[in-house]
């Protein structure tokens, strides 16, 4: 009974992240989910890569919190539409989610739709929400075992972007370590280090992301 | 129907968690359950705990991870009983997969069980595992909104431990912040700062553990 009414879950999710995808498709827009632990730096990579990207690019943002709206206010901004969503115990994003929160941006008048999902290694992995491109990110605090350990992760993201390079030098952090284990379950994306205190390495970040934008999305 | 599953799921388990501190209680054994993000430093405050403990009190730990025995290899000693508790996809540890873990244990030998969550600040805070004291740990590096933005973490703790000290200086972390919003949601519980990486405030820590232990787990 429990794992049926799991699969009906992930069944129903799924053609709603179809229609949210078909309506982004419409509109034009590259929609990227942003996935990692609490702590990483979403928030902070967010604000500092819609600097980088406006006025060229119009950018807009669904935030996913459990409570509170300040992730949403961090981003808040005149020429970019912030909506928050608020899961309560809901441990990660969902398609229906996402697809309310789409209700409240203007789609014709966006480029780029980042989604900050909830902290979390290991739920938001089985949810599809409509996006074209996963984004992993790990950071350099939480330790080199972490892509051998949350591979639900890492394995099926399209890009991983390691944060807080800065404080390479200050910990113990093996960036070897983490090649090796991405070595063994993705060898498809990029790996792209940068520090989005210091703003090292977003140019590379910034070509990541106007490559998919001009190529549409994910290669499938 | 998807909420009665979950009622059920719920229900068997505080039962089985029932079942396991009773097992505890009746062995003299005082259980933890130690819950954070990924990457707070679990495992490294675990090594320094059990290295200030023995000889003279006796250790074992339950891990949980979804893959990989890195943490439980981390652990392991002679003198310290590890069992490892790989979930798969699993986002927290059940009652009932800590009870399996207690029959790979030697509970008579045993005054201190540390049980290591999966790095998850969400799924965890819901289940029982039969522990007498919840840890909620904190690392300096995730931020001071952390007990904000994830209340349902911090709310049932009975003791709040901020983790990496050593980089209060090299990053911006406001600990009043984090004082103030635990003064809304947990008022009950100690804050204790350390480094599991340098030792500072483990002498607190240290004195916290054999109080509890004293009195023989949760006052309630």
């Amino acid at each position: 009974m429990k794992i049926k009414v799991i699969e009906n879950v992930l069944r129903d999710n799924d053609a709603v992240a179809r229609a949210n995808r078909e309506l982004m498709n419409a509109a034009g827009v590259l929609a990227l989910n942003i996935t990692s632990a609490p702590g990483s730096g979403k928030t902070t990579l967010l604000q500092r890569t819609i600097d980088q990207l406006q006025p060229q690019r119009r950018c807009a943002v669904l935030v996913g919190d459990l409570q509170t709206t300040r992730d949403a206010e961090r981003l808040s901004r005149d020429d970019t539409d912030v909506a928050q969503i608020n899961t309560g115990r809901g441990c990660h994003l969902s398609a229906a989610q996402v697809a309310q929160g789409l209700e409240n941006l203007r789609l014709d008048r966006v480029d780029f739709l980042f989604i900050e999902n909830v902290g979390n290694m290991v739920c938001p992995a089985g949810f599809d929400l409509g996006e074209h491109l996963r984004v992993a990110l790990l950071s350099v605090p939480e330790g080199d075992d972490k892509v051998a350990k949350y591979p639900t992760l890492f394995q099926p993201a399209d890009v991983i972007v390691v944060n807080k390079i800065d404080l390479i030098g200050v910990l113990d952090f093996d960036l070897r370590r983490v090649t090796d284990d991405l070595s063994r379950i993705n060898t498809r994306a990029p790996l792209i280090q940068l520090s989005a205190r210091t703003g090292a390495g977003f140019d590379t970040w910034q070509e990541w992301l106007e490559e998919r934008k001009e190529q549409g999305g994910r290669v499938s």
